[in-house]
């Protein structure tokens, strides 16, 4: 396997619209959403491992989440888990954790990518890694992979190549943000436009000059911790630090700014599982329709249904359609799938009435 | 307190309507259904404890539940709790128990009493007990308390009475099994017809007598034994004989068949819980009529619900009108109130389909 081989692996969302099931002490990522026996952040380290070295697999989350980490990934070291002391999107914990990777090793190629992804094909995940890690290794790339967009989403930011290139890795025009319906159907008709999924992929090298160019100060602040990264001091320093970065998404600060951003389309089956109802679809049904995750259920006249409780408890339902069933020790949701947006707006009501700890 | 006065506490039922929270090893007698902090039992032998000695209540139950009992009803001593080796139907226990008492005080006089049902005035009660009680002292006489029909219930059995009679004890027609709804309606509109309770009140010696004259071989069977009763040897002769018993309700063994039966209209408010349905309607209701035991919920356009869980329980419910939501430790039941008479099938499927410890 290729030492110089390196991933980030982020892991330090909530999870909100997961709720009951994911919460702040416990989010979505350490969880077996699909009742596989692997949870997402595992399945994540697994699939990257393929083609990654383990020890160079680097857990990016935030302290909260430090034992679980340790729990569910008993090989990572304490090296390969970055700490986020503040809760400061995306840029400042990429550039902090790429540093050290690149301190570490000059000539380091990375994936960053969301540890709470489903994808099925893992063959053709780690085909398309490697292929855009070859293109990184000898071109001064931001690259990233994109999801063929089957239907108009409002829910994902798109990604617009340029329609002339013959080859599989395509120039970027531009990332667009969520998009309205109108816009998101015009994207797909244009054709040239795939779905980001925050996956992200580029040397070391080709990071570090990418944010000393389009965001110098943040880049200052972390450079200026550099003699201390790898060593017994680093955490003193990221405790002084970090708290005084910008909070900026990578998309923004790199993405969008950047002129050498390339994207290949994805050849695999990717959901980003970023609600019940996209979990709902990745999972195999019963004869009625319902998706179950560890239930035994008996239904009468109840089709549609996204089920999940603890192994082997048994649930009676009837004349239910489309609802989200979800519980847990001290929570039980029973909620229409088609208003799994407001989850989120639930879990503040619940959270201001009966306490921030079932959140 | 008049130290003749006895009472026979039927404690031996499984209310399989209320699964899953009554079982066979755990069930509704045993539960406080009310979410009061009394279980049922507690409920109906402090009620009965206002007017008859506590040492003078015996408890008809189930081997099963003789744990349930003790711990539930600490005052209560071993000689109070006659347990049924097999079950036999009311009439084989009321006579065994009836002859205990009898041999232990001849002028006895007695209640038989349901554990499970739901009687808010407790002063109405007892002084409608005390009014019964002081006509068996002084007649030959089967009494009942009769409840006031308030609508065509097909599910209770009736008592029919004389309408000439202008005694606040009434001497009794017939008893009619459970009518169905045109019987029923008319039943009301004729006025001399009250729901069977289950609450019969006679002296010892009057109950002997009417199982001498109507079932000579059952009172043959448990009279061989007099001598043993209250002894220790009565263990041995009830473990030997008691399933010889015929299988016989005491409503068809004796109230059918004797001449000497009265009733005596109640004036308290009764409910008998048989069903989630009847327990909602006892309850009281949030603003948006939904009765909740234990749970902490946040509703949303659903209304009429009959919410049960552990305590505190978070439940968040959308959109559901008229359900009963009833959870459990290993099961969950979301299951429309309409249909809440077949429940004893799901529980049957349900422990066809995940086994029989569930029910």
């Amino acid at each position: 396997m290729n030492k110089n081989y390196y991933a980030i692996l982020m892991a330090g969302g909530v999870g909100s619209r997961f709720w009951p099931l994911s919460t702040k002490e416990f989010p979505k990522q350490f969880h077996d959403m699909l009742g596989t026996g692997d949870t997402l952040i595992q399945k994540t380290f697994n699939r990257l491992a393929t083609i990654i070295p383990k020890e160079n697999i680097f857990i990016l989350t935030n302290e909260l989440y430090n034992d679980l980490v340790f729990q569910q990934l008993p090989e990572v070291t304490k090296r390969q888990v970055v700490l986020e002391p503040a809760m400061r999107n995306t840029a400042p914990c990429i550039l902090y954790a790429s540093l050290k990777i690149q301190k570490e090793n000059k000539d380091a190629v990375m994936i960053v990518a969301p540890s709470d992804h489903w994808i099925e094909d893992e063959a053709a995940f780690a085909s398309n890694v490697k292929q855009a890690f070859n293109f990184c290794e000898t071109n001064n790339a931001l690259m990233t992979l994109g999801i063929t967009s089957t239907f108009p989403n409002t829910g994902y930011g798109y990604i617009e190549y340029d329609k002339i290139s013959n080859n599989n890795i395509k120039s970027v025009n531009q990332f667009r943000e969520k998009p309205d319906y109108k816009t998101a159907k015009s994207f797909i008709s244009q054709g040239n436009f795939l779905w980001n999924a925050g996956i992200f992929m580029w040397s070391a090298k080709s990071v570090v000059e990418a944010y000393k160019n389009n965001q110098p100060e943040l880049f200052a602040l972390f450079e200026s911790g550099i003699d201390t990264y790898n060593t017994d001091f680093e955490d003193d320093f990221i405790r002084d630090n970090y708290s005084k970065a910008e909070n900026i998404s990578v998309d923004y600060a790199l993405m969008e700014k950047s002129k050498n951003v390339f994207v290949l389309p994805a050849t695999f089956d990717w959901n980003d599982l970023g609600t019940w109802g996209s979990l709902y679809d990745k999972l195999d049904k019963d004869n009625n329709d319902n998706a179950i995750v560890n239930s035994q259920v008996l239904s009468e006249d109840a089709s549609g249904n996204m089920i999940r409780t603890k192994a082997n408890k048994v649930v009676v339902v009837d004349g239910l359609q489309d609802y989200i069933i979800v519980d847990k020790e001290d929570v039980l949701l029973i909620f229409p799938k088609a208003k799994e947006q407001d989850i989120k707006k639930v879990l503040q009501k619940v959270k201001d009435q009966f306490g921030e700890h079932l959140g």
